[in-house]
């Protein structure tokens, strides 16, 4: 995490013809200043101006500036802050007349920033026009620096920690509930930064409902189960599902899977620079289809991944992206069959300069407890 | 959940001058139409007229707009949906001509409503007038009625299964996330609807620090441990926090441990319609403060609680909001020493037509396990 991400901002504002991009907190607000923000009452942005030789502002409360001044990423901030109490709009105005916005082209989180900051904004500036930034934005952030492909490398290790951990204590007749609670458990236990968000675990899965949460169910001898989850650690995901049997399946279920590991399979192995999302897409789906399971694999191969769990790109027909190296998806596959059970075998990946890596290295190999 | 909040919102809306109040998703929207809808990259808007004779609108993916048709509130919607590749813009224009719109002012969520939703609304109303209704929403939401008063006392005896059950199973040498991992997964065995959210579990605490999430430290012998969780039921929610000694506590801290109970109870007894939120406060608060703790109790006393987890009013110095009857919220007040530990007790209370009802029925007595 450096400067270097205020620059490149910098070079793309010019191309797309904005003047300034204003940052609310969130994803992009960490992906560019490292500062954890939380989008609340009181509200927070940062003004990062196309001209880099204009020094970015922060509107700020008072109490949490200290944040921007001691952040990970040494930036020049004009600092704006407010006590509570104060009159927010004089403060915010100041900004805006100081970085001269009135009659420039602002551009914005449009799914991220609210009413409150965009009040704010336009008081002083009710020439300026309002544009969505969001192209830009996803431009810079789908393809990953060495530091958050390392960081996305530890994130994909602690869920297989986690996986290796809880199987040895998965017994018929927990419910699906329990087997999530366990793996909520050992995820507290092995994770030592965030805390994990609930597995989804399924068995009996149906085409229909292929991501519903955990449910009352009894987890009996015959079954497969589903479990999809995850880990954060320093502020980048994973994702992984794996397929449990309980005891060994019958012969239907048995080469259900192995469609699907081959799903997964040609999905990884079509992964390369210069081919586009939905190519990823249709290299997995193509394997289910010729197999006669085309009708029971009923979403999409997978998604991006990093600071927020699903992000561009997604691996779906229609997503012309063309892969870069750095960039991170899901492979994900699934084959789901109302009444006899569901497969679905995911893995993180990363473009490489001739291919692709799969960050998830755990076996494939459907587990049998 | 009825169609009687939207006739309060009607009136409501005359005396705070609005023609129209547009709700995003989220707890408002749940509020008035009893759906959970996701604030996501589809924009849901309903559009709630101040006249009674004006039917509601809603901008809703056509693939959600069912979820409306067939809600829990018989609202006779004017329904403006779109499909994925539709121009969003058009549909909007139309909802937003179709109720004349333009020159009128429109009530919406400051802290909810973002710039994609704003801008499709102003694009034909460039001389509408968007004026915050956040006090009007807080009015409405701050009383709870006969049903969401019936959910939030189930919401409540949740966390007090999970508590009974929980405190079975820790042992000395747990580390804080052990812990925390244990609450989770009794949690999920308990409450049937929702994931929990993970509990904060913490010993040696500091005054500083009164809320930091659970940590590695293992429980040892002579500690006291806060745990503060909840859970959700049928959208409500509970809060609940107990102080657990890991063996018998020392003198002081048994002397603590009597002054937050004593605070605690002087903040349930003081409840009663027509005081003042602050007055909880200050009447929790004077408790610890005559017996020389005052510095040690760092934060306010409570929160609202309902549809979210912290919602007006605030138990707080400063806080002027009038109790009513059906009014919901936290009595937690807490005293933390730094390397000796801290204690704090929390229940959930509602407003009655002449004092104060605590949902929570946990005993209130030092648990040592």
């Amino acid at each position: 995490m450096s400067i270097e991400r205020l620059r490149k901002l910098n070079e793309l504002q010019h191309a797309a013809g904005t003047d300034c991009v204003a940052i609310v907190p969130g994803a992009n607000m960490l992906y560019f200043t490292g500062i954890h923000y939380h989008l609340g009452e009181r509200p927070i942005i940062a003004l990062l101006p196309a001209d880099p030789s204009d020094r970015p502002a922060l509107v700020v409360p008072a109490f949490e500036a200290g944040k921007a001044m001691h952040g990970p990423v040494q930036i020049d901030w004009r600092v704006y802050s407010y006590l509570d109490g104060q009159d927010l709009q004089e403060v915010a105005d100041l900004a805006v007349r100081e970085l001269k916005l009135d009659g420039k082209v602002i551009g914005v989180e449009p799914t991220q920033m609210r009413v409150l900051e965009s009040g704010l904004l336009s008081h002083q500036a009710a020439n300026a026009r309002f544009v969505s930034a969001a192209d830009l934005l996803k431009q810079m952030r789908m393809t990953k620096d060495a530091d958050e492909i390392s960081r996305m490398r530890r994130a994909a290790k602690v869920p297989e920690r986690v996986l290796a951990e809880a199987i040895k204590r998965i017994k018929p007749g927990m419910t699906e509930r329990e087997v999530a609670g366990l793996f909520m458990m050992v995820s507290f236990e092995q994770n030592p930064q965030e805390p994990a968000s609930p597995p989804l675990v399924q068995t009996g899965l149906s085409a229909a409902f292929p991501h519903a949460f955990a449910g009352e169910r009894a987890v009996q001898r015959g079954d497969l189960m589903v479990v999809d989850f995850g880990a954060v650690v320093d502020s980048y995901g994973s994702d992984i599902t794996r397929t449990i049997a309980i005891g060994e399946p019958g012969d239907e279920m048995k080469h259900v899977y192995e469609i699907v590991k081959q799903a997964n399979a040609a999905g990884r192995a079509a992964v390369r620079p210069g081919i586009l999302a939905e190519d990823v897409d249709h290299a997995a789906r193509e394997v289910i289809e010729r197999a006669g399971y085309g009708p029971y694999f009923t979403h999409r191969t997978g998604h991006g991944l990093g600071l927020e769990g699903h992000e561009a790109p997604y691996m779906v027909k229609g997503d012309k992206t063309v892969l870069q190296p750095g960039m991170t998806f899901t492979v994900e596959p699934g084959i789901y069959i109302e009444g006899k059970g569901g497969v679905r075998i995911e893995d993180d990946m990363v473009v490489t300069t001739e291919s692709g890596e799969s960050l998830t290295t755990f076996s494939r190999d459907l587990i049998v407890v």
